[in-house]
């Protein structure tokens, strides 16, 4: 179990993880650049001065991270040493090039909400149940990499364990790549007239969403993992190409929908099973306060799970359709249940 | 009002048409070329011959309506005619090319649910609150622009009125590009290892949502607009090519995904009305029946209105995070009733 640790960077992940072992009375101290911001961290945590932490974090900006390596290696050449940016093969780098011996040092990424920002948006709560990623090296002390471990799952979160370049690769695949594609598609609606818009059902509304992302973060995270990121957009460019060049033919157009139909079946389903067929069941309600409530009830009542939903809104219109994502069975059930009752339900969707 | 309609192909569109119209006691004949779809669609409506329909309603594959067209306006040459095709420039050349004067002809495209398919889908509410786009030439005479109008009405959807190019080119960057880009960037899916799959999180589940829709119908949509669709995808390529020369820049990196942000403000929220910010509250819930239900059940005591919603789940976990789209007030009053009573909210996200 970790006794004492130091945190660099007073941000939201840096004060969400100080809050958190503040809250186990693990010894934690808070530093930061920014005196502002570390005031308001070490109110809402009551930080305290620990002369000799057994671990140190490095929770600042990737471009921070060279100069806090070499300044809290020199001040404790002893303590065990994890960063937590989201990636993972330049933080390594940097080590390497640094005074700090890699056996001291263990790469990590929390799987933990990024919108936010700042010590304000922190909560200890933030890492219950997430994956925190660990990538230790060859050199990486096993000493280091269980402290690390003994962190993380006083944290909430659960340990996934692979090497950088892995981590790297994958990130770019399921994070940075959707990130990219979603500013790419959302860019295009530039100039359009606010009635096609208005058109926008929810196709539009889920592909765009995490364009909304802030582009300090996404800056650094993508020119970070630029080779990765590189060959993959090249690819994505090839098979683009592929669909201009087969608009004139149908049967090629089936051909790249089916395969992007096959490649979406590829993501898990929750519990990190494998990928489930969910029943897709409609239900037009009004659009007023009481009526998801009123519908989650009957769900609860019939014992139905609802594995996921959605809600669409018509331009104009003061109804709304919410489709909830259940098992077979239990569509069937709510479905029977709730037109009985004298709910709008639609027909089932595969 | 209208008072007799033949309704030609029995799929989910004419099926549901029928049957809502018919629950109008409003005399409608569904034929079809697939006899055994028809008795299915038949015994769902309870058809009646209509001798001199008022209305005839293609709603058939784009692929079938020149031969339509043909036969029932040698049938019926004093009818008005419509059809419901997904696109809208390919059909008034049809009837141009075809015996069908283009003043009895009026195109639409009902804004209702895709992924379903088949008249064992239908339903006669299917059209309620839901955007029904019409598309008069200047040659549509007014009684017959007047006529489809009343049909739509008595659906229960709301007329938006443009014309065919202008609804090509709408639905090109609010519907297929967006269908397009989820297609491509689910297809980069395959020979990706379960293990990293596993890391998914809602954003890679939302942009790919859609890419699970079926070929079938997608390969006619795309391919009967493909002018439209061929600039856009041209555009997305430069865009696409430019993030690559921009990749060893963080600045370039940042101006792109700014850029996507802006372009996704634009999307107005719910009712039509402007883009709204919504504020983000996350709540973390156990992943049990009766949790959704219980949540909902104090938004409607608080007289919250819930704007939308999400459900993510981390991998191997029985926990879920449910973030709730809200105002900005209800979101305040909402986060600090439901921590008083003990839920496990997060901090509010704008």
């Amino acid at each position: 179990m970790v006794h004492s640790v130091r945190i660099v960077g007073a941000g939201l992940i840096g004060t969400s993880i100080a809050l958190a072992l503040s809250a186990k009375k693990i010894a934690v101290e808070l530093v930061d650049v920014d005196p502002v911001g570390l005031a308001l961290a070490c109110d809402l945590v009551g930080c305290v001065a620990v002369s000799e932490p057994e671990l140190i974090i490095f929770a600042t900006p990737l471009k921070a991270l060279s100069e806090v390596i070499e300044e809290q290696y020199h001040l404790n050449p002893n303590s065990t040493f994890m960063d937590v940016c989201s990636v993972k093969t330049e933080p390594v780098l940097k080590v390497k090039a640094s005074s700090l011996p890699l056996n001291s040092f263990v790469g990590t990424h929390p799987m933990a909400g990024r919108e936010v920002g700042g010590a304000e948006s922190a909560r200890g709560d933030l890492f219950l149940s997430r994956s925190w990623i660990i990538t230790p090296t060859p050199e990486s002390d096993p000493s280091a990499v269980a402290l690390v471990k003994d962190l993380i799952s006083e944290l909430g979160a659960t340990v996934i364990e692979m090497d950088a370049a892995e981590h790297d690769a994958a990130v770019a695949r399921v994070s940075h790549l959707p990130q990219i594609a979603s500013s790419l598609l959302a860019a295009q609606l530039h100039n359009i007239p606010d009635k096609w818009l208005e058109l926008a059902g929810a196709g539009l509304r889920d592909t765009t969403r995490i364009a909304a992302s802030d582009e300090k973060l996404w800056k650094e995270i993508i020119h970070s993992n630029a080779d990765e990121i590189r060959e993959l957009l090249i690819n994505l460019q090839n098979d683009l190409s592929e669909m201009i060049e087969s608009l004139p033919d149908q049967e090629a157009i089936a051909a790249i929908i089916a395969n992007g139909r096959q490649g979406r079946a590829k993501i898990p389903g929750k519990h990190g099973g494998k990928a489930r067929e969910y029943t897709y069941l409609p239900i037009v309600i009004d659009d007023k306060p009481g009526q998801l409530g009123a519908i989650f009830n009957e769900c609860a009542a019939m014992s139905v799970n609802v594995e996921d939903l959605a809600i669409e809104h018509s331009p104009g219109q003061l109804n709304a359709l919410i489709t909830l994502a259940l098992s077979d069975d239990d569509a069937i059930k709510l479905s029977n249940h709730l037109s009985s009752i004298g709910w709008n339900v639609h027909p089932i969707r595969k």
